[in-house]
């Protein structure tokens, strides 16, 4: 089994093999850009781990990993459009390096491409990567729609929350995962085992973002924290902690504009604290790396490859960045 | 052989039987409001025209003519946010009606909705589906990338034009036709030829639809004449008359803004007049008509079905909306 580390590797040096059209320059370069950023490629490292764990080699999901990686991408190129965001792995996003048109034509542009690099594999195995593909992009947006959807809701039930990360976060690590079980040859139940491991693994990678958010050591975690409270974004811990506070306090700060921003971090972080959602975050993350890790209890992979499943399930909930 | 309008009810008949998702509501909506918008439906026409003129029925390619009349609007969707415009087929634009937002996500959901339905087909057949599909896709996104390129050039060949529409728009209408052969199991000669003559189709189609830019009539036409005129767009006609006015009259009204709208249609107008070019452009659209008809003069099919085909050809050229 490879470690994390080689299939990175692997991950980055396909990536910067990718060979561009040379016209027109306004519309690859700023795929180039986004492609080329950076980030964790867990999802593309998750493809080849779960091929290589049931048999295949690096090459045989390759295109498959690139092609979830550029659809990973793909979404946060318009996401940030969506979300007006200014900065994006430390660097100016596209929008605001480019300018809107750019990021919109830009974003399509990948995903299309993300479809063409998914679908480089046999005749036999194409109607069951392209459906994968296609029912998992349509299901991550419904989850974008839902969290917009949220923006302008406070009753939001944590059931709902947990779906729509589901859709916007996790079926995609379960779509990774499975699609590397598809290019291995793996039966139903297999794939299916994977993308559960997957989707469990979003749930508690998702939820550990949203702590970090709020928790992180803002070094460490690469981005201010405390941005989803003072934009009241709907997390497990506002919708729980709105639930849960019954002094009405919590429910005074929410689209109030007027509280100095160190302020209300701090005095909803402190309303937090009461209720122990720290902690509770923190169980509730590793219910959901063991669920994952059960998923693949009885699959019939070499002990060497469930350990790397199952580690990276724990080090996803005790992840810094 | 079914008369075009037959083809038509078929198309309109089968998109009022999409079943769309419940929820989320604000994602489905708008894509509703938008492929329900009317349109010529010339593209999804061509696809059920082809595959039934080479023996399949109108099943055979339904799916992939739904696919393609979604694509096409899903582009238009993206277009006007990039265009920022207000109005489409009389109607307010989606990111008018709603936002900007809303207009990307379903736009993308489009995307992904047209690529599930182009690959509603047999595993033999879906390897050359999608492959000719997303080649489209990507052909289409250039086109779109030169055509805004255009805006700050003023140095614009002749030839750079017809390359920037073979992209944006005729591409689509070739691999309509070619769907629809590829789909009634036609072999690779004859899908080319349905292809070249899509292509040459949607050239003479997109000069045809400059020209009424400039020379219809605006109660037919359905929008205002001389935009193209007042946002200075690169057309055939502009370009050419760039290139020929010796009198460098036409130069400065390019980019300016202080002369009132009317007076700078009527004036430039005046000096496309002067050079001939609405009998000459018409003459270009009229021999891309004939390159088309001529595509299909060796192909094997039943008489009445070429007649389809070249009256459809020199109805484009002809047509006042």
């Amino acid at each position: 089994m490879f470690t994390q580390e080689e299939l990175l590797n692997c991950i980055n040096g396909a990536i910067d093999t990718i060979a561009y059209p040379q016209s027109p320059f306004g519309l690859y370069e700023p795929i180039k850009y986004t492609l080329h950023g950076g980030g964790k490629r867990i999802r593309p490292v998750l493809t080849l781990a779960a091929c290589t764990a049931l048999g295949g080699n690096l090459d045989t999901s390759l295109n498959q990993a690139l092609g979830i990686e550029m659809f990973h991408n793909f979404t946060l190129l318009h996401d940030d459009v969506m979300d007006n965001a200014d900065v994006r792995r430390g660097r100016p996003t596209v929008h605001k390096k480019w300018n809107e048109s750019t990021a919109i034509l830009s974003g399509d542009t990948m995903l299309t491409m993300a479809t063409q690099l998914v679908c480089k594999c046999s005749d036999l195995k194409l109607c069951h990567v392209i459906k994968l593909f296609n029912q998992t992009a349509i299901e991550v947006y419904e989850g974008q729609q839902y969290d917009m959807d949220f923006e302008s809701r406070n009753d939001v039930a944590i059931e709902e929350y947990i779906e729509m990360i589901r859709l916007k976060t996790s079926v995609l690590l379960g779509c990774a995962c499975k699609m590397g079980a598809l290019m291995a040859g793996a039966n139903d139940e297999i794939c299916q085992s994977f993308y559960n491991y997957g989707v469990k693994l979003g749930l508690a990678f998702q939820l550990q973002d949203d702590y970090l958010d709020t928790y992180g050591d803002p070094k460490v975690f690469g981005k201010n924290i405390g941005g989803d409270i003072l934009n009241d974004k709907k997390t497990w811990l506002l919708i729980s902690a709105l639930k849960e506070d019954e002094t009405g306090e919590l429910a005074k700060f929410i689209g109030n504009k007027n509280v100095e921003p160190q302020e209300k971090i701090h005095s909803v972080r402190a309303i937090y604290d009461k209720l122990n959602l720290a902690q509770r975050c923190h169980d509730l993350i590793d219910q959901y790396a063991q669920l994952a890790i059960a998923e693949l209890e009885n699959v019939d992979i070499p002990d060497e490859s469930k350990d790397f499943f199952v580690n990276l399930a724990l080090k996803s909930c005790r992840r810094e960045n």
